[in-house]
């Protein structure tokens, strides 16, 4: 028997919920979230993206979110970088820690982001180089680690492959990524077995998103295999459940609640993340889809309608 | 190390759902629902409950259910009674499975059905007898195993002896219940260490709400004790997530998708399940809140729109 894991690490990843909404958000908005975030305990925070204006609006102003911002001692903010590029603007920020986004199928990388994974990694592989250069740390995600929209199924040797190849440039954790939100226990423990053979705990991240209510099973499903860092965004940000393309990241208070619960440390104050959560609403234009938050919003514990 | 569980038996649960939908639903749609519900293979059916229609107007036409009802053999479709009048009105309409309702908090006993946990006992006794005489199989459920509402945390040990008072009454099965979807797996791990101690799986069910999107997480920790009967209710019925009182149960698409991941056969086709949910929908006036129906229904797995 494994020991259990004591202390789980959340990065909080504001900037993959927003840049899935299609409701351009306030610079000050986007600010205020970020130090609300930090406030409630959050250590790792991807506050935006370097990428283009043109496919991403929302990330637009990532530049003037980071000047805005009133940075907190202990506090990690990154940002996404597809290239050299955008990790040249995101030092020009002062910003300490970047990612890099790889996919384990090749159709998604190609239509995600317009190369082959040979392109990407040769890409990842200079910025890396560049970004340590440089003193910034570079965290690496790979997507579709669970099944790709056009491929299906994806062999978990590729994964891991791909995980050992992004390791081999210095990225200091892959972020195993479940893109399309398909994810579940059964398949968690069958990649896991996998990737934890070959890798340490602490070089893998899990990023799942909630799209069939899968995400917080899949958390106690890695937990067994002593993973201790989710991905997650406030409120599930990104994923509006009555909108084409639901496909939000797991929801930092759903995730937390159950993490206390289980007496994993986190360090982080739900009732902080829940307020900060509600402060941004009203900027995106329609309901949070995290279950506890909503909760929260209802007050449903309060009100005994049934046996 | 326990035999993992590779059968699951999945109650589902149109009462439990729609007794908490606001609008009142046709008695023809209830009848669709429940034939739509054995035509995908489920084989046990809560169709509705005999109590006062004052207190329920959702729950008044379940005689004319069952009377429109076309049977399907092998299927087992109950109704919910609260005392020995509601077993003669279910007995007149030919029902062979009623189930009970108890609670383990005294406060929640009294403002859900104005009895102390004796009173309700002392009736359910009568009931369990009578039916019994008739060859009605009889269910209970035990609600706020996992805190109350009113009094906060309730004693395992009270969950456990009031258990053991039911089933000696010759109940055939205890669902074991979080009324306000509070429940977590460390929790989950808590109550089942002490049940499990002294009950076998085959005498517990759960029965989880999703108010804090726990649900599934619960499911996987409660697997581990090879408990294999999981409540649930068609896409979620009975949980507006932005409505007050959000306290749906366990949506039957969200446990069907991770039971099948998991290779645990329920013999339930999932996507039929999802069918009957989405032609109910436009009845109940919202969405519902299943994650997987959204899923579908947004088609959200088929657009890449991530990293």
């Amino acid at each position: 028997m494994l020991k259990p894991v004591e202390k789980g690490y959340v990065p909080l990843l504001p900037r993959d919920g927003l840049q899935n909404e299609a409701t351009v958000v306030a610079t000050a908005a986007k600010i205020a979230l970020v130090e609300a975030l930090a406030d409630a305990g959050g250590t790792r925070i991807e506050v935006g993206a370097f990428v283009s204006p043109k496919w991403v609006p929302q990330m637009a102003d990532t530049a003037e979110v980071f000047a805005g911002l009133t940075r907190k001692s202990g506090v990690r903010y990154s940002a996404l970088v597809p290239n050299l590029k955008g990790l040249e603007r995101a030092r020009d920020c002062g910003v300490t820690e970047v990612a890099v986004f790889a996919a384990a199928s090749e159709t998604f990388s190609k239509k995600n982001i317009n190369q082959t994974i040979d392109e990407s990694l040769a890409t990842y592989g200079d910025v890396a180089r560049e970004a340590h250069a440089a003193g910034i740390n570079v965290r690496a995600y790979l997507s579709t680690c669970f099944g790709c929209p056009f491929e299906g199924d994806v062999p978990v040797e590729r994964v891991s492959g791909l995980t050992a190849r992004l390791l081999d440039m210095g990225v200091f954790e892959v972020a195993v990524s479940d893109t399309i939100g398909i994810a579940h226990p059964g398949q968690v423990r069958s990649v896991l077995d996998v990737l934890r053979a070959r890798f340490r705990p602490d070089q893998l991240a899990l990023h799942f998103h909630d799209t069939r209510g899968t995400a917080l099973a899949n958390v106690l499903a890695a937990l067994e295999y002593q993973i201790h860092t989710f991905d997650s965004s406030p409120g599930g940000l990104g994923g509006c459940p009555y909108a084409p393309g639901a496909t939000g990241n797991l929801a930092t208070e759903d995730l937390l609640y159950m993490l206390d619960g289980l007496g994993i440390e986190t360090g982080i104050d739900i009732a902080k993340v829940t307020a900060a959560s509600l402060a941004i609403e009203p900027a995106i234009g329609h309901a949070l889809p995290s279950r506890y938050v909503t909760a929260v919003r209802s007050r449903a514990g309060s009100r005994p309608t049934r046996a």
